[in-house]
């Protein structure tokens, strides 16, 4: 066994930025870049590295601010409304379009519509005019030598259009910082490769450097590393030669026995932090090397995201001249409770919605190995240091990832999971551009709870009730919401056994589980009660299921877990088997609706939904899936 | 004369809108554009065109989640705290890393925190561990099949890293809607070329390219047009040949006799539009020629710009299966009074700074010619159609083109204007990222009124009063604001008469204006109460100065004036005078000084300020330049 070096030790976001900054600072690295000419029509985004100042004068001659006739004012003196005036058109008034130059012993424009048509050659005005009456005057825009736009500036779609109007064809823009990502990993291959068993897909060098490009950094990435601390040494000696602004090390931030970034780093230049209480994300590394800063990325990759929000982007746009980027912040109602650790920084991912006037944030999952809950958030909820965490109902601070618009017109669907909901949303999605549906996936009786407790728009359930034989009806009596609500329903579908290909155990009904090892799904998910009601009839008992208390979340993830052979069975929807290739039992075809509270029926959100599910469109391709029946859809349950 | 056809008749917005997609469905031209292969590492920013399933599980195995070691669940069930269990490496333990794949027979991870060393071969555990413990189960991140993305989502760097992570190399994104430009106008040269006098630069393009690449599309612009209605036909008729999605005519959209664009597109297919109730840029023109969407955008730079944001961006947004963007509107206070044409949607282009926790907002300057104001602009104030403008007081809408962050972070400077304090502002900027100084010139009496209405934090005044020889005090008793103040130098200058290059007419002080054309700075303009001083110290009346009323605002627009012919002398600042080339005559060295609430002396942005103006670098710059003295910048006057 290699001898293990741990370093790790966590210290407060503050004082590793504050770190940073200080070594950045003796480096003379913690100053802006230098500026770069970059002609105009490449230099949207960029940042201007001096102010710039008008070369010419716009307009650079005085020009006719309006269509009409050229004048001279003292010509026109005794025009009257009374008593029109005749102005000889090429002697005393010369046609003009506006942005014409003036002619000669011309100083004032009278306009189209005040003029009237005399003979031939004549004009007739009714009116005296001032001198430089709807005359630009040369300078009325920009004066040459004047200051168009300030240092450290980025480039929007007008300021390139002013400085291409007073004279520049390029501008002085900062160099873009280029940083360098080294990913390690032995068990890592690269994104256009196929993983073998054992091997993941090294795709954080992907979400590092778009986020340092979006930033308006440049980034490449070296190939992968493997776990040899020569090898790593050597890339970034390599990479140091190149002269970056900055390194990125991407794994092996940890203190595991492959964990190389640490000694690296300490052997060829100097270790300044290693470990940052914030969460996810603590094991990442600061360091300098021959005056480069290194910055250890930690490899899973919403700890690897984070860094980059946190450490990354900022310090690109400091070498840009810019304050950090100021996501929108807003507060919101915590469905939940968070525990947090007293001695982190906690970042908690969360869906938001607004319900009843109100803005509520639901956390997702928190492993930091799941990059999908990063894709899901909302938004981003800080409990800082000294926090334990917030109690459900308490107020959460959240910076969003999302337009507040888009949160606003979002139509939140809770309860069981259904993958044909995505379908829905797609269609939705499709049809009405800047609104959304999202389902949050808490089973059948969380749904209907969520929607008592005012935590979601409408609740999807699928739940059988043996005693009258009906879906739903009873259930939302007992769990819904204390007022009048509507069941809609959204599909009937194929629920059964799903068996490893092949079916190896023979297994062809329930009463065969006695022995197997069963896949469950969590308490409260209509799958459950439903394998719960069927083992009644078969008379068997939940201690004769081997497996009874292995809980999984969604169908899906039941048929993972019987494909990867950790049980011989699991109970769920026939679309599931099918997608990962495995055998199917179907046991029942059971109805999924979604309860709406009646006063929101009317709502336009709802409506529109109601448009799409009802529509030709969604119910064929529903319809068309393995497993699903459409007949029904968009129906309301008579109670 | 040619005859002038006039077409010319607005129409309201939501009127012009409507008409547009009306003409888009029948040219089913309304739906999205269809999606391309686009290679993840160049899909930022893109958007989907259809929903993206993982096409393999992330994890693909079940892999541990912790450094540790891979043991068997079961082989631990006799650990207790008071009775270490013993597991030989290699056979019951395997050392694994974050991400390492569990070893056959193996199905939970002990961290290596809860372990100790027994002898070389084994290591020593304290508990029993639960069957999957710190294990990620295969797909706990995403299982194949499962959506990942929904359609017309716009690609972030953490969507590229989970498209990535299960399996994709490219995703399908929507095509970029591509936009053909024709500037066209005889008297336009492209940016790359000098003018000569009576042309002008064309940069609508590269607003117009920018913003639509801005947008998510692409744009590429033809050469100038010349005003020639068979020329523009014919780049017309080319444009369509080549399929865009849209094409924009610039200029030639009003109704003088060189604006051919609505003819041109009644000829060759059907004008829907020509003008729109919207101020500026109401001589938009809409139309269709053989299924392609075309618009006329007006020629002044602001009408163009606004008409690529209400019309152009829109558009390219609806191709893309997304919603308009929203900018992030605020409510803010007028300090002027607006008026505004009841007919339509009239857009002002506002300052904002936040001053005493009130958000001002200050119109800018309304010409439609002046692209200067909307780079200077924070945010676009919108007084819909039918709305008589607002009073002083009175409550705007105004969408942001700056982040809120930023204008609260702005101290605004009202009144006097001096070039030098675009210096101050640039090297405030570089010392300070994402804070700024602004300055609004309303001449030094003004400066004192706004600070004393609380609609400046500081007040820039070079008022000279005869009486007691003194510089601003009497004046700040005054005009100023009913509460302490200090006034705080901000440099000396030099004053003097601008003529000329040469000095034709011989003028060599004030006593020679007689006869002469002037050029007078505004009402209440220090350098206009200076030369009144002076008029009366030579015992001139202003009847005896041709031009008196002429009145300019500020020093460039006075040399600026001069050097054009408009007049033979005007008063101003020695810097002014040799930035434009011309001759000066030096009258005065005066004082100029910010006045500052003592309240404020103690915030942040004024003691920031202060470090600047006091500061070495400046002073040695401001000191350098022709015409300024610093060596009592930044000291309190005593009074």
């Amino acid at each position: 066994m290699s001898k293990r070096r741990i370093f790790l030790e966590d210290i407060p976001l503050e004082e590793a930025r504050a770190k940073l900054q200080a070594a950045l600072e003796s480096a003379r690295k913690a100053t802006p870049t230098p500026g770069e000419p970059v002609p105009l029509v490449e230099a949207l985004g960029r940042v201007t590295a001096e102010p710039v100042r008008a070369r010419l004068s716009s307009p650079h001659f005085h020009c006719a601010a309006m269509d009409g006739y050229a004048v001279s004012a003292a010509a026109t003196v005794s025009a009257r409304e009374t008593q029109a005036l005749s102005l000889r058109l090429g002697v005393d008034a010369f046609p003009v379009n506006t942005g014409d130059p003036l002619p000669e012993e011309t100083n004032a424009v009278i306009m189209i519509e005040n003029v009237n048509q005399g003979d031939e050659s004549t004009i007739l005005i009714y009116a005296a005019v001032a001198p430089w009456q709807h005359v630009r005057l040369m300078g009325e825009d920009m004066v040459s030598t004047e200051t168009v736009l300030q240092i450290n500036h980025q480039l929007r779609p007008v300021d390139l259009g002013a400085l291409a109007g007073c004279g520049h064809q390029s501008v002085t823009a900062r160099r873009q910082p280029r940083v360098q990502i080294i990913p390690t990993g032995s068990e890592l291959v690269a994104a256009h490769e196929r993983p073998k068993r054992g091997q993941l897909i090294e795709y954080n060098s992907l979400i590092l450097s778009s986020q340092i490009r979006e930033a308006g950094g440049e980034a490449s990435a070296t190939d992968i590393v493997g776990d040899d601390e020569c090898e790593l040494r050597r890339a970034l000696t390599d990479g140091v030669a190149s002269a970056p602004d900055l390194i990125l090390i991407l794994s092996g931030s940890s203190a595991g026995s492959h964990d190389f970034t640490a000694q690296a780093i300490d052997a060829l230049g100097e270790l300044l932090v290693h470990g940052i209480a914030v969460r996810p994300g603590h094991p990442v590394i600061i360091g300098m090397v021959s005056g480069v800063p290194v910055i250890g990325v930690p490899g899973y990759p919403v700890s690897a995201a984070l860094t980059g929000e946190l450490f990354i982007v900022p310090l690109i746009r400091q070498w840009l001249g810019m304050a950090p980027p100021e996501a929108s912040n807003i507060e919101a109602v915590s469905t939940q409770k968070i525990a947090s650790p007293l001695g982190d920084d906690d970042f908690v991912r969360v869906a938001l919605a607004k319900i009843d006037g109100r803005l509520q944030a639901t956390p997702l999952q928190r492993g930091a190995g799941v990059i999908t809950s990063l894709v899901e958030a909302d938004g981003l909820a800080h409990i800082p240091r000294f926090h334990e965490g917030v109690d459900r109902g308490g107020t959460l601070k959240v910076s969003l990832y999302q337009p507040l618009r888009l949160i606003e017109q979002t139509l939140l669907i809770m309860g069981s999971h259904d993958p044909m909901l995505d379908l829905l949303a797609t269609h939705f999605r499709a049809r009405f551009a800047g609104q959304r549906i999202v389902s949050v996936n808490v089973g059948s009786l969380g749904g209907l709870i969520a929607l008592r407790r005012g935590e979601a728009h409408l609740a999807g359930c699928h739940l059988f009730h043996p005693e009258s034989a009906t879906y739903n009806v009873p259930y939302l009596q007992r769990y819904g919401p204390n007022e009048p609500v509507e069941l809609v329903t959204f599909a009937h579908r194929e629920q059964g056994l799903i068996l490893p290909a092949g079916n190896p155990k023979g297994i062809t009904s329930v009463a065969d589980l006695r022995g197997a090892r069963y896949i469950n799904r969590q308490r409260g998910a209509g799958t459950r009660l439903l394998f719960d009601h069927l083992l009644a009839q078969h008379e068997i008992t939940a201690d004769e299921i081997a497996g009874y208390e292995h809980e999984e979340y969604t169908h899906l993830a039941v048929a993972a877990a019987v494909a990867d052979g950790i049980g011989d069975c699991g109970m769920g929807l026939r679309g599931a088997a099918e997608a990962l290739g495995l055998d199917f039992i179907g046991l029942v075809w059971e109805r999924f609706d979604l309860a709406i509270p009646q006063r929101r029926l009317e709502t336009d959100a709802v409506q529109a939904l109601l448009e799409v599910l009802r529509g030709d469109a969604f119910k064929r391709e529903l319809g068309a899936q393995s497993g699903y029946r459409s007949d029904e859809t968009g129906q309301i349950v008579s109670k």
